[in-house]
């Protein structure tokens, strides 16, 4: 897993397509990944058809990487096919609720992660979509997902027509604790953040935005508090709608 | 990744201790996984000593790897620092809420995972306990987690001192849908489970329980409505403690 330390997001991919066979092994190697009670509560709704890949851009704000990478995959946390076994089998299943949503998205998104590294390994480009949870809703509509699955993750896969550079990392200390959690003081985030606010690219992000700090893009535009709540009743709803609450 | 095909879960541990530095050379290295906006919205506490594993024993049902294997982690999902470095930089956090506990459960699964394929790519085993999500408020209380922080798995981790054989996977058809998701008819279903109801544990699993069918081992003992439901309100209460809704 050499490649961990090079590896980067790539939005922009060569016209080369993906070959099947690879996309099935890289499946088949990804679900060694353990689940809980070996129960592989996820499902890969696999996205190549040009009305498919429209069908799913506006959930993602239209961006560019959907419509233009070969094959979108959108990872399911997925209790319905465990519970139509049950059901088939004189069982009486009892997953519509928040811990089988959540256990069933852990499922999901460990599996989502080691097909990353596989992919990544296998020279394809992968970039990672954390919009799947801003409009569940649209997602679910598009690709059909029936009662308890719910989208979790989406990734956009292609060959790399791009090698952008790599990006920066929090320091260890910052998020590894030893025997308790070490709520961090203010000279601790001085420490923590310095290397990060002083890159050239992110003090111009805060000029060209007209900001004070670089923590002020985040929360005033990136990822306000507004947007988050709103989003927050938006997926609500889609947990409702499919069932889990 | 060759070895993913070979994985299998660790319980049992030699006595060996796991040397920090390898360690923090995997949590650096899992780092590099992609992250919401690059926040790395997460945490790991390491747990080594006595004490300390004595704490987290009853929240994981003591099962005895907590307690034998040389390291614990506790991967958390964290907006805490992030949040505090807005606070300390003239920036308003907006993040108690579901969406935002979302993207940083998925941040703080997805670097479980890369750990996870790195960590057994060393040779360590690791054994990944699904009850974090049980009985979250016991863990929270054990590593004193501040609001914003949640725990979302755990591993056991050491060098291996066992080899179980292989665990069954599901086909991949079960998992993998073109375009739009393909519901399961009961004949499919007698497909995807058809290998692993015939395995002999399986069928011994059944005989011992006195059950009619695998699926009922799963709907009646291991993963009950009614333990799923009183389990989702402590974690709602959780949510509510940590300062997610």
């Amino acid at each position: 897993m050499k490649h961990i330390l090079t590896r980067r997001t790539i939005r922009k991919y060569s016209g080369r397509d993906i070959d099947p066979k690879l996309l099935d092994r890289l499946f088949t190697e990804a679900a060694r990944t353990q689940t809980l009670g070996n129960l592989q509560l996820y499902s890969v709704v696999v996205t190549r058809s040009v009305e498919g890949k429209a069908a799913l851009a506006p959930a993602h704000f239209n961006q560019p990487m959907v419509t233009q990478a070969p094959v979108v995959l959108t990872i399911c946390a997925d209790f319905r096919r465990t519970s139509t076994w049950a059901q088939c089998r004189k069982a009486v299943p009892g997953y519509s609720n928040i811990l089988s949503f959540m256990n069933a998205s852990s499922d999901a998104l460990l599996f989502t992660q080691t097909f990353c590294n596989l992919a990544e390994e296998a020279g394809l480009g992968l970039c990672y979509l954390g919009t799947t949870l801003y409009m569940p809703l649209a997602i679910i509509e598009a690709l059909k997902l029936p009662k308890l699955v719910f989208p979790v993750a989406t990734l956009t896969v292609g060959w790399p027509a791009e090698e952008p550079p790599l990006s920066d990392r929090l320091p260890l200390e910052s998020f590894v604790h030893s025997e308790t959690y070490h709520d961090p003081t203010p000279a601790d985030i001085d420490r923590f953040y310095a290397a990060k606010e002083a890159l050239p690219e992110n003090k111009e992000f805060v000029r060209i935005n007209k900001k004070e700090t670089l923590a002020q893009i985040f929360t005033d535009i990136r990822y306000t508090k507004k947007d988050n709540e709103q989003m927050s009743k938006g997926m609500v709803a889609a947990l409702r709608h499919q069932g889990f609450i």
